[in-house]
């Protein structure tokens, strides 16, 4: 197996995952196959969709002696004739809805790795939601046991053992974390059915997030059972890199048909609200005079266009960094689901969120509702402004919002008071108080809302200001102020300094910019827009701005001097002692490669390699979190930028 | 001409209109073809997109001496080969992007007129945003005396007159009030580009409902030169019936990608997230082997199946009842568009929504977001506690939010308190406060709204929670509560009584219950549900009320009654003398034969059928406001339910 980690957006992720049978990126959808009745055939699904993998279900093949046969015979991908990766289901959902399912754990694996299955499942136990918590812990006690007995059987395949532990977050953790020690191959979430049945999001969010916060982020995590794509954007940015639909068929043989925003009845539809080929081949009268077995295949059809759509979709977002967007777009088609988002606000969830958010984007952030405010991009700026940045005098002056960048659109506001008085500039944002020479930084000119925000917005950030603004003494801002008649400053502080001096510590932690600015400073602006370009100290560069995000990007003497003054293990990754030649060549750095990191660096911070004495070796980006660092076995954990010339 | 409203929702409307060439159904959308160079040819538009309407410029046919010479000997409709309905405008855009246009007004419409163009447009002045009022206002004069001029000359041709009036709201009101009273067949709101290229929705919004206010309301509204369709749910459910597209076009001649959340460059895309026919049939990698002319015509083609898609999406929100949900969805991908929402919950613009929100819906109402609670229909179910409802008793019980309908919830303590105590009983709901009687009554049953709201809705529902409990002394109901000790009530009030006196109150007026339920009344209930079916009184069936929203249908019985007391014009819908016997027969009543209305009454009112001697005649259920029954000359303005038999 290979799991490669090339994209990400919150706590999302799109990978390469490989098996035998080929590789496919994640986010993706397997589509049920029922080897008794396939409503779509398997090479009819690679045509139409693109599908490379599936998943089908061994306990069937495995109860019809037919099946069985062949199956044994010539393998589970000539029985259902199909060359992609194939996934089997062990029985487990079967002995939930029928309860009369008698089975060997081990024997069931044995029979998919002899069929030849890709990943197999072990014979879970099914938690439901109402169990209580002593059943609960029996049953994941007894997966545990399962998968444990499993393993050694897998062979080649590889074995997805379910996080069960029904609504009982600390179980689920627990399930999570030990079958992550028992070196599994594939997380299935499993048991959450019941809960998408009844719209119970916010105890699916909260069984993702308590089974994501045990497992080992280096392995592919699978939301058994969810195949509505209303959940599908949600649950990827919780870090669900696969799914499974039976929906598309089940619905349509109930004469449902699946859109992003819910399911509606073919019946009551007065046309057909899709440009799907199905959709655009039919109008609903023609479909209404197929016969109801053609009716079906193609409302499965439609089904599936909807569902794979929902992924390219998530996919685009996740790319280009607007995933949060789409998540918020999401909940609001469905109250439930607009809940189950809340409960991501909850201190501890939002910490997790927290280390799993990308220091920057592509994108803007863009305003969807009071949610927006709550997202750990907005948490993470507003803890660092508490922990990270220092005003400058006793009084601020605050100026109420006006265009972005506010430092453009105040700037000779700016140039009058700084020559008269020493103050801090602080305006007052829809998401809070912006120093003013932050106000180029990720995300505060990267985002877009509106000018009149809901209340709850709007009470946040007067909270936020309010915090910030304590002790401080206050002058409010208005076309009437005057600061010439206190006479010019005999050494004003330059506005630039005061930006890269507050930037730098809000990017690497208090003191930064006193390491990386001490000396002689120059800096050098684009001629074309007037932006801070390169800082030299002392005559070397040390860093760059970035004019997308008005962050840094760290240059060899810079990263040496903050390797110089900053303490281990601050800003470093470490690099294992085998694999220093390579990052000295100037190449990335793999992430099985590393032997710690800084647990203050997050994915797309600029960082400093070093070996395993701490000797810097050069600067460079991350790509993954800490522990995604320390777990997974391939793909880039650092984008070297610079490596120390030798000698 | 004929324009019939079919279906409604917000203040949008589902119409059959009809030319000479054909009926198309509204909302819908007009291609622009440019007959130089046209990207896709109309018939394959038909093909594809069942197209039966699209728009193309006279100026340029009649610049172009072959083009214009081909025109005038065959007509538009060969020289771009389509059957169906054509639109022409006239050159007034070319002249504001241009600048260069010498026309004479009246010529261009004669010539509109002699190539057979279905709607011809005259040549108005465009207002631009950033004139000054005076400037608008003589652009809206010349605009009205060009409309005066033109008409005349108009032959079978229907003639557009576009709403000027820049973003003044009072000259925009004015140009369609006078435009209306000359009889224009086709009123484009014109001028709006801008807006809509520097996402000024609000303005938009504001320039829509002001002319909106002022117009003909049987004649269709045309949103000119909007193409994208983030915008067209929101036009739509303030009464917008056409868009015109050339953005498809533009956008893929600039290697753009329309989707419903915004746009996107082909370019930058990961891969395409949609599943129309072309994105299912190309990928990326495929779309870009193509020569740069094919690619084109695919990503127009692209455009135009998101853009239709649009439109069946929001004809079937429309339909269905969730056109709202639908509006409040798109706003959420878009800071200016949710802005832009907001300006519908100015006081009045509110007024003017709720004149044409219908009274129930086929579908539940689901909370989106802080703008849910602020939906006409919310709107009218305060104004109407207010102005409507009237409290039993001196004290209150007030009841936590349960599951509803809370009359089931809260059954026992019900029965309990009321047996002991005369109190009225109220449930502080997420949208307010909900009296226990009328929990059944649309939308308090049939709305969904999560556990946990914003701040915004919690603090408005608290609000009118305050307001409505004003003067009442309150017990908080709790779990210990025992009213038993007070001994049982000698006359308890029956709950169903007070749930039928309740809800007539709040749908037909202060005294209905009095007047329909005066006698010796008898409640037949449905065996199955036990909720209340039937009503007699004195022996004779005055009301049903409906399982699926809780309102009255009205019986002969109790139309009579009600006829009897409330004072004309109140509930009545008057017929002309001409159409009485048709009503008579039980048909429908047609817009044509309505000469008067009671202004209170809403769409899907049940009302009194009156002649304009205000005889009764019967009872039906309105379709249509009374302004629209007022206008239009076609379709039908009340569902008769039943006539009284003669003699």
């Amino acid at each position: 197996m290979r799991f490669e980690l090339k994209e990400r957006d919150a706590a999302g992720r799109l990978c390469r995952f490989t098996t035998k049978h080929g590789t496919v990126t994640t986010p993706n959808l397997l589509p049920v196959i029922n080897p008794n009745k396939m409503i779509i055939p398997p090479k009819e699904m690679k045509k139409r969709f693109g599908t490379d993998i599936l998943i089908t279900n061994s306990y069937i093949i495995y109860k019809n002696p037919e099946l069985k046969k062949q199956a044994l015979e010539s393998g589970v991908h000539a029985l259902i004739d199909f060359d992609g990766s194939i996934m089997t289901d062990s029985g487990t959902f079967q002995n939930y809805v029928y309860g009369d399912v008698h089975l060997d754990p081990v024997e069931i694996v044995q029979f998919q790795r002899d069929i030849g299955s890709d990943i197999g499942t072990i014979l879970d136990v099914f938690g439901t939601p109402h169990q209580t918590r002593e059943t609960s812990e029996q049953g994941v006690n007894e997966t545990i046991e399962r998968a444990r007995k499993s393993l050694p059987h897998k062979g080649e395949m590889l074995l997805a053992c379910p996080v069960q532990g029904s609504i009982y977050p600390e179980l689920r953790r627990k399930c999570a974390q030990e079958l992550s020690t028992l070196s599994a191959d594939f997380f299935p979430i499993g048991g959450v059915v019941p809960l998408m049945e009844n719209q119970r999001y916010s105890d699916l969010v909260r069984c993702i997030l308590s089974a994501k916060q045990g497992l080992d982020p280096s392995k592919p995590v699978h939301l058994f059972g969810a195949g509505h794509p209303l959940v599908f954007s949600l649950a990827v940015a919780l870090g669900c890199d696969f799914f499974d639909s039976s929906a598309y068929a089940k619905y349509a043989n109930d004469g449902r048909m699946i859109f992003q925003w819910g399911t509606e009845k073919f019946d009551d539809l007065s046309e057909l609200p899709c440009s799907c080929p199905i959709c655009s081949k039919y109008t609903k009268e023609s479909l209404m005079e197929l016969d109801e077995k053609d009716r079906t295949l193609q409302l499965a059809l439609h089904n599936l266009y909807v569902s794979f759509m929902e992924l390219k979709i998530i996919r685009v977002a996740l790319t280009e960094g607007w995933l949060w967007d789409l998540v918020e777009q999401r909940a609001s088609a469905n109250p439930y689901l607009s809940e189950a988002v809340r409960v991501l606000h909850e201190p501890e969830h939002l910490q997790w969120l927290e280390h799993h958010e990308p220091t920057s984007k592509k994108t803007a952030v863009f305003y969807t509702g009071p949610q927006t405010i709550h997202r750990p991009i907005f948490y993470r700026y507003h803890q660092r402004l508490i922990n990270r940045y220092t005003p400058f005098f006793q009084e601020t002056v605050v100026f109420p919002e006006g265009t972005k960048p506010y430092s453009m659109f105040y700037s000779k506001e700016i140039t009058d008071i700084l020559a008269h008085k020493n103050v801090n500039l602080v305006v007052r944002s829809s998401l809070g108080p912006v120093p003013m020479e932050l106000d180029e930084m990720y995300p505060l000119a990267q985002s877009v809302f509106p000018n009149c925000v809901d209340q709850e917005t709007g009470e946040i950030a007067q909270q936020r200001m309010e915090n910030f603004l304590e002790g401080s003494s206050i002058l409010h801002w208005d076309d009437q102020m005057v600061f010439s008649s206190e006479g010019p400053l005999k050494h004003p502080i330059d506005f630039d300094t005061r930006r890269i001096s507050a930037v730098a510590d809000m990017q690497f932690g208090v003191g930064a910019s006193d390491v990386l600015f001490s000396g002689d400073l120059r800096l050098v602006k684009s001629k074309q827009t007037g932006k801070i370009r390169n800082i030299l100290c002392d005559g070397s560069h040390v860093v760059s701005m970035r004019a997308e995000d008005g962050l840094f990007t760290l240059k060899i003497d810079g990263g040496l001097r903050l390797h110089k003054r900053m303490k281990y293990p601050l800003l470093r990754v470490v690099v294992v002692d085998d694999a220093v030649p390579f990052i000295k060549e100037g190449k990335s750095l793999f992430a099985k490669f590393v032997s710690d990191c800084d647990p203050h660096l997050r994915p797309y911070d600029e960082c400093v390699i070093v070996d395993e004495q701490d000797t810097f070796l050069g600067v460079g980006r991350t790509l993954l979190t800490r522990n995604e660092m320390l777990t997974f076995q391939h793909g880039v954990a650092v984008k070297t930028r610079d490596a120390l010339q030798q000698g």
